[in-house]
């Protein structure tokens, strides 16, 4: 494993019990050796669930399950393993899963429909389902109500920290807490619930609305941040709610989404903060595209960029490379308009450089750790942020070198 | 500049002369010190001009006048700096092309719109244009039907060697010939015609038939090429026939399209070869695609995923990784029926590694300078092929610091 990114928070969040959720973690020894690769959560009976998953084509065979099985029996197990993504595995893959699910279903005592299962890690060799399911019974003993940490880290790869978070909302007067729990650094990109992230709350909420609200949250958060554009075959967000606060369920919930969407947007930034190689953190708004989603576009086709991303990384100012990027996005801008700011500081306006464009405070900014880009394309009113991290040596030192 | 890239042609190829060109080239002070940054091609009064421009929404002051001037009034000036793009720099930018337009009008006695101009380099400067009018009458004095090396060397920025082609091609029974000259390393990335490249021929060809032509090859050739997926805000390609060998107008073209497409290849792939930091040449031929968009729209998926591009420069055969890009494609991919060859040797197919597998010969081919990857992805007969280079720590140096 690296050394932890020099972006990481300080410490991992301290993080509340979940009435009705208790989690374990241990080694099964599918690829990594001295350290856990698999976690368990068990929720209550009357967990419902709800998830976002990769728009990859060649989705692994844990997504193709759990896809099947969001069909509103509710949840009550999830079992995730790291080192083996079961992807590109074909009818092995297949029947991997089943052969998991069944196992975990037994010792459960539940409707293996109520198993939910992800896998992260190498695509294309077949997951060693039996380490898995020999190491069940025993994780299965010491499930507790306080593992988030220990879930956090099962689950990781090429992390180099664990990610979790966590947030109080109220309900109609009751308090309900929400916890999650990521794992992501490279193979991020949008336009899907990139990496592997689990939230657990105690709120009583119907399965439907759930599923609204994941899917609005994830929008804002995970399909709102990208570290090389690259998008993995096993991404999935879920979220599963056990009922347990005691919250009336015609409540508002207005506070609860206000809350989950700052969480989720909390786990996708500690993943760009993980950005294999990182060490910038690049929020980039975008301002007067023609809607959100063509802003949002901008946002992406600038974040994407490795001539953007790898001038930050020189703490080189060049905005050129950002006009470059937004020409290339295919949505509008009047480039004899487009306005730039870095650090807060006006560039260019107008369709060119301020006059008596002075350096200096922008170049103090890009040796700082947290990058501010904003850009208003003269268009409309739509506008977006999005969240990267910088393009290294370290980028290429990681992937060039990471099955061997 | 750099070294030259391990990839580069072992030499500059033979140009013969084409009946009514005369190139010169020489240093203005534009930017660099101790070279040439500055061509002149002079092309006979009745020269015909066709030409396809990049598609950024931020395209450069030179693009700009040269569309407009491609109304069929035809061609017999071509002024083009290297180490100022003219790009994102508003009026100045304009007023600074007319300014150098009229100077060059001035001096060959022809029409303004019978000039033609293309800057490269940094972007959000304000060309300097006045160093670059006066350099014009002292260039002028030295042109030449044979110095097509030094034109291709007064054009380069970051390229690491000058880019020429030649071929001769045959309409009715009359021999034509057809050179190329190009430059461009990084900022490459298809859906238009990118980097600069200057084709020039003797051919009798009209000018609505030419810009038939010059669509077609570039959409096989500079189309299906990408470094870094980035796109130059000046990319231009031109082709100018000076209808001087004689040939008659209605005879077959069939021969001069075949070695113009041949030619444009190999002054594309001589882009990619020159690629910023690139090790590998990598061609990507995709089958099975829906049609034939769809399977160039794979390939560059494939070719622009860093992930790929970081495993290849890693010598690693993680075609796990082929199959993530094939996934995120967004275009009908059938998971279950992908194949994949490496070096000629099957690796994966029916949606899984071969029974058997030897990684020893991909191994071998992984630690060649020219890797091949064919992908079938199992729907119809559509096909594409692209051409890339892998991504190196050589692109981050050569990238976060190209400013300063």
């Amino acid at each position: 494993m690296s050394e932890t990114s020099p972006l990481a928070p300080a410490t991992f969040p301290a993080m509340p019990a979940i009435k009705g959720v208790r989690l374990a973690s241990g080694a099964a020894g599918i690829r990594y050796q001295g350290r856990s690769d698999l976690m368990v959560a068990e929720m209550a009976p009357d967990t419902v669930v709800a998830g976002v998953f990769t728009r990859s084509l060649t989705a692994s065979a844990p997504v193709d399950w759990c896809r099947k099985a969001l069909n509103g029996a509710g949840a009550q197990v999830l079992v995730v393993n790291s080192g083996n993504a079961n992807a590109f595995t074909g009818k092995a893959g297949l029947a991997s899963v089943e052969r998991t699910v069944e196992a975990a279903a037994d010792l459960f005592s539940c409707r293996p429909s109520r198993v939910f299962v992800a896998s992260t890690g190498v695509i294309g060799e077949v997951l060693p389902d039996e380490k898995l399911t020999a190491a069940l019974p025993g994780i299965k003993e010491t499930l507790d109500a306080n593992n988030w940490l220990d879930a956090a880290q099962a689950i990781m790869t090429t992390d180099t920290y664990p990610k979790g978070a966590s947030r109080t909302a109220d309900i109609g007067g009751v308090a309900v807490t929400i916890n999650g729990l990521a794992k992501g650094s490279g193979m991020i990109a949008p336009d899907m619930a990139t990496m592997l992230a689990f939230v657990f709350t105690d709120a009583d909420i119907p399965a439907e609305t759930l599923q609204e609200l994941i899917a609005q949250g994830a929008d804002k958060s995970f399909n709102a941040i990208t570290v090389d554009s690259d998008t993995s075959t096993s991404d999935s967000l879920m979220l599963f709610a056990t009922g347990q606060a005691g919250n009336v369920q015609d409540a508002s919930l207005d506070d609860f989404k206000a809350k989950l969407g700052d969480l989720l947007i909390d786990l996708a930034c500690q993943v760009v903060r993980d950005g294999e190689g990182a060490t910038k953190f690049i929020s980039i708004t975008i301002t007067g595209a023609e809607d959100d989603q063509a802003a949002r576009r901008i946002g992406l086709c600038v974040a994407n960029s490795p001539l953007v991303k790898t001038a930050i990384a020189g703490e080189d100012a060049n905005w050129g490379r950002i006009v470059m990027a937004v020409g290339k996005a295919g949505q509008k801008a009047d480039r004899d308009k487009l306005a730039i700011e870095i650090g807060g500081v006006r560039v260019a306006a107008d369709g060119m450089v301020v006059p008596g464009y002075d350096e200096t405070p922008v170049v103090d900014h890009m040796k700082g750790q947290e990058i501010d880009i904003r850009v208003d394309v003269g268009i409309a009113d739509g506008q977006a942020i999005v969240w990267t991290c910088d393009l290294t040596h370290g980028y290429i030192t990681i992937n060039a070198d990471y099955r061997s």
